[in-house]
């Protein structure tokens, strides 16, 4: 191999494929980037047995070849030297070397014979969405996924496609978050998938606010496309949870409340817990006012919020953290919380047009 | 206690304060702040048995009196807080009652009689230099005292003081930072003290780039005063090395280069370092060039820059780290570099008029 590009460029592109990349992982090839250049063009990958990120930036190509080189390295080297032309070029015994202007390295690559194979997935139609909105859908389901479930599809999140919408749903058992964006797929049949919360959390850190994202979904895989960054996602098998069944139709208590308000509300009562266990925090839904309180070895916070109400007052308690989950990220200046009595689980909703329902189940607490 | 202050004003000293807090103590009242009213002021102390930081704001003090609340609880309390007037208030039990608006907090404090008392301590006239000349002599020499040395003077750096310049040195045996500044003291006495590394690197944090410093030195301590805070910090006893006499009066070979280049060449060729260890870096210094090469399992490097030459042709070698120390803060454009030889003590100087100078011994090396 024998290319010369951009510094900047290539920066970029080894910054994307190290977010693939486990650093933890013993596998030496696996800690490597791969570079292959060819027809101008040179791509960037990362791959971690799950997710493969891969950026294609153009190059001067003299001589097509690939190569591993290990990503720290190579990462450190690119983003120090100038901003101008880098000339990389590697001979038969995989030694790589770096030039630009007066700088000069030699480091040991690693064949790319070795490297994972993924090229040969086969994915059908791609459908386009914006990425700011999968970006919005996202930061608003994900964390509602499990981490570590055994049930492998609760570690994951359904993302269902039709001629008409593109929706998401996560849930861990405490919360469900699902959220729908209106969507001309300009398809007839309808797709779905159980994506990894980490391939989803990685595309996220990936997406920009502009442009659009393309998706493919094959039996096996999800590929998202966008700008000239390719990434490649095992999919979860499984059947996921008939989530629809679980949000319930009818409420004994509704209020209305301003969304950051509630939110800095139950951030100041959360203040005094130090861990993530004991987090509770008490809610009481009176005619005009939610008060919100708090108490534990450290001492008692109180907080009050002018609401709209309608129906029975109520006493309930949630885990503060799960509770801020659901409002955090919504750009909506209001919301509307429903009630099914303190051991029910209520449902957050905006009160605009994005189509976003949070479900949280109480925690149960003895008076 | 009962008073009525300004939230920003009260977070913003309860973070200056909580610098000086070593949050690894085990002695409880020492995780905690001293918060004093009286006289429409309210003082916010942090102190590690080492160092107090303590900052005055203005507040409506209805009773006087001072508690000692938990650092860490109390800042975030405050810092989460509405930008509105907060009341604290304390009873005879030491709880302490806390709101803002439509927010109320009750937590533990802790009586302030056991809180440790640094206000008798006795200094002589305060001597005043702007901060930004502080800030750059501290920060252009404090890194080469010793973080760990059994001779106690060298964890610390030398502060002396006369009539006609401030003049700071520090040194750890492998390399000296010293740096003056004139400063025209009004008084006629020199003053001397070895100030402790960690002193410096906390008053450098809380140093602005406007406003004067005042400094004034007893025979146990120093206090420095600036804008509404104040840092007493306990001095290092002892006799400190001749560091003057180390200074070697002449030179064989002698290079001028641009500082910037010299820095980001040096970085370069330090890349392929992964450890603090075995981070050797070799120049050989020949008319108009200066070459910089590194070389370990990870591969090697080569670096050259343009320099003015005088005097022998030179290959010398020096731990990257301890060589990038010594130029990384300097704002000259250029320096100068003087070596008497491979195995002897070489010394940067900047080529303006900042007194800066850096010795460093070089790593011997077998060819």
């Amino acid at each position: 191999m024998k290319i010369l590009c951009n510094q900047k460029k290539l920066a970029h592109a080894i910054t994307n494929a190290q977010r693939a990349i486990n650093t933890k992982t013993t596998v030496e090839i696996l800690r490597g980037i791969l570079i292959s250049a060819e027809d101008n063009k040179l791509k960037v990958r990362g791959y971690d047995n799950e997710i493969s990120i891969e950026t294609e930036i153009e190059a001067q190509v003299e001589l097509a070849g690939s190569i591993v080189i290990n990503s720290k390295l190579i990462g450190e080297i690119v983003r120090k030297l100038p901003d101008s032309y880098i000339s990389i070029e590697t001979d038969d015994n995989f030694n790589v070397f770096i030039s630009c202007m007066s700088s000069r390295f030699k480091i040991k690559g690693i064949s790319a014979e070795d490297f994972p194979n993924i090229d040969s997935i086969e994915v059908g139609d791609m459908l386009k969405i914006s990425q700011a909105d999968m970006k919005n859908m996202i930061r608003n389901t994900v964390f509602a996924a499990a981490t570590d479930n055994s049930n492998q599809t609760f570690n994951g999140e359904l993302i269902e496609i039709d001629s008409e919408k593109i929706n998401m749903a996560a849930l861990d058992g405490y919360r469900l978050a699902t959220m729908t964006n209106p969507f001309k797929s300009g398809v007839d049949k309808n797709l779905s998938a159980i994506v990894p919360r980490n391939t989803l959390n990685h595309l996220n850190s990936l997406l920009s606010d502009d442009g659009d994202l393309y998706i493919a979904i094959s039996p096996r895989d999800v590929v998202f496309k966008f700008d000239n960054t390719r990434l490649v996602g095992r999919l979860i098998d499984g059947e996921y949870a008939d989530y629809k069944s679980l949000l319930p139709k009818e409420y004994v208590t509704k209020i209305s409340v301003e969304t950051k308000k509630l939110q800095e509300a139950v951030e100041r009562a959360s203040l005094l817990f130090t861990s993530d266990k004991n987090n509770t925090i008490k809610m009481t839904v009176t005619d005009k006012l939610l008060v919100i309180t708090s108490n534990n070895e450290n001492g008692n916070a109180y907080e009050e919020i002018g609401v709209e109400f309608e129906g029975d007052m109520l006493d309930i308690a949630f885990n503060s953290r799960y509770f801020l989950d659901g409002i955090k990220y919504l750009n909506s200046e209001y919301v509307s919380i429903e009630f099914l009595g303190a051991i029910n689980p209520c449902v957050i909703k905006p009160l605009d047009d994005i189509e976003y329902t949070y479900l949280i189940l109480p925690v149960r607490i003895s008076n």
